[in-house]
């Protein structure tokens, strides 16, 4: 699908979209995923995992401000989506903060095989055991030639889909076998807000619940998430306005808004 | 008491109000909270809930993003308020999303009899277990009668009063005996920003602190929370800016204001 | 360290804040961080303290909607900070809302000791064990002379710098035995927003990151954020668009800024 039709599929279906979320980007997940269209479902109980993954399209798993019990929560209802074979988003936040997080991460992965890992490059080298160089959750950028290695070998290793975010992002499908796919544009701004990462990956969550093609869904979402920035940055002064006119742009997004941010996708 | 003396006695008497919160909307809650004149605390701990519910001068339970320990503190919260005779508002959030969680709430029903209950046509339908086709916590609307019906039954069942929100909002007094009365107006970006409702139940807490009737306070809440959504809609582009633009007319509310949005209250 | 210099620093260094946070507030304050153009780490899991700790440039512990567990949790990111001679700035959010809370808040002050305390009035007042009249979390002002009383007492009590924060801050240096310093200015929007208290503790882990000594950077932190405070309120039209235009105003704060604010700081 193109991106306007995805963005027309979203805002007729209005999929359902659950998230185990964190306690500094649940309330904007929730907003983006409305604005879009989607209709958000943010729940946590290991008692009610069944039910709702029945009833939802795509399950996003954040693991920002974990707690032990988090790990515990997310490893359950993403079991209980692969018993459904529902696609699932894991946004392993901050990942190479600390030991406990990457090993807590890694027994994640190891339970079920997530559809897309959307991760920016600290997280994607702390999950390669590289040397990551990562400070808190908002790293630095790398070579492209860096990126796209990192990217490929994470698809490969975790035999998924990879979205690698940054100023300029990165895509690859499930194995990483296919071309990279490059999309550039957006705004300097997004790396200003935060959870703009926990965002873009309850995006890829609703992209993934009417385009089954993980790459696809990936890179759709980036293409989604860019627009949104370049719209938003014409409307804001600085970080706070930007945020909510990323809202404002997500709702008001047009065939027009989506053709330019795939101008900057190469 | 009128609309316009309800909102000068909030901005004389800053009652405060004590929110049991959830992790998508606490924000909001507050932040609304502050801009009509009242003064929120957000609290959990049970070994607070005696000294909290003692200062408050009403309690609102919001069961949103609920782990089986939210149930146990709100059942803690609720009957330290009915302890007191304190109005407890409760917002069952998404009740319909499990068996789980509609089993957890009518444990919450059993334990203490809330003032007021403040719920959307899904999760009232949930409440009374009739097929209720909601899919997350914002579900679609339905035709006036059914709504008035499940509104009356709803509220002789739990004896209490109960605002139903939507388009158009619906409220009735204790046991749902008097004549149902229609609040409409408000916008529609309303349902494009998470936790309206949960927002619209925090006020419910601050009216029922000022006003002792609680199908009365319901109504006066409907009407302010229109009032608001009113006045942002003309001051926003979107749901993002919709969003501040809420707490800006909340703190700028006028009794021209309740006037307006009281016409279209039939 | 003037205030110009302190904001240079923090863009140029981008020191690694960690702070343990609260349901309300967490992603303001984190915001706020990346606005000023430090880097945020909202971490809880006792078992990456060690390691986070070691990362970060300072701590800032948040006890607002508290439960058992998270006085337990800041006690151990209290301890560990303390263990490196790290800079940890408390916030002890309601302490006088309970007997309960104020227990545990002086437990954690027995536990180790906090370079800074940042607090309003009906939280120093609870500390001190003096009838607070405190409603709440945002408290009424108090006469010049019976803050700045408070403020040197609370100081010599628990040997660490204090931030007592209101329309007028007050800031003594450690142990409070030199002069006291105010700093007027600011907005009263600033009371219509929850957790511009946090975010103003928050911005006092991000000075001490860059400046030493305790009251001078509290001193810092509060010119600073009156200065933000200041030129929001003049890009916005109530609450909501204020908190966003704080961020905004953080993110442009320019040496004039600085300047002007630091005239209001006597």
């Amino acid at each position: 699908m193109t991106t306007p039709d995805i963005l027309q599929a979203l805002r007729r279906r209005r999929p359902l979209v659950h998230c185990v979320s964190n306690q500094v980007s649940a309330n904007d997940c929730a907003n983006l995923l409305l604005a879009l269209g989607a209709s958000p479902i943010m729940a946590r109980a290991p008692e009610e995992a069944e039910a709702i993954t029945a009833a939802s399209a795509a399950t996003v798993l954040n693991t920002g401000t974990p707690e032990a019990e988090t790990f515990r929560l997310c490893r359950l209802w993403g079991q209980a989506a692969a018993a459904l074979g529902q696609p699932v988003v894991l946004d392993p936040v901050g990942v190479g903060a600390s030991p406990w997080r990457l090993e807590a991460v890694e027994g994640l992965l190891a339970a079920f095989t997530p559809a897309l890992l959307r991760v920016n490059l600290g997280e994607a080298r702390a999950l390669l055991h590289l040397e990551s160089g990562e400070r808190g959750v908002d790293g630095p950028g790398g070579t492209w030639e860096e990126r796209a290695a990192v990217l490929r070998r994470l698809a490969r290793e975790r035999d998924c889909a990879v979205l690698l975010s940054g100023p300029e992002d990165l895509v690859t499908g499930r194995g990483g076998g296919g071309p990279v796919r490059r999309i550039a544009g957006g705004s300097p701004r997004m790396a200003q807000v935060t959870g703009t990462g926990c965002m873009l990956s309850a995006l890829c969550g609703a992209v993934l619940a009417v385009e089954a093609d993980c790459g696809a869904a990936a890179w759709a979402a980036s293409v989604l998430w860019k627009a949104c920035a370049r719209r938003a940055e014409a409307e804001s002064r600085g970080p706070g306005s930007f945020r909510a006119a990323l809202m404002d742009a997500a709702a008001a997004l047009t065939a027009e808004d989506c053709a330019a941010a795939e101008v900057c996708a190469l």
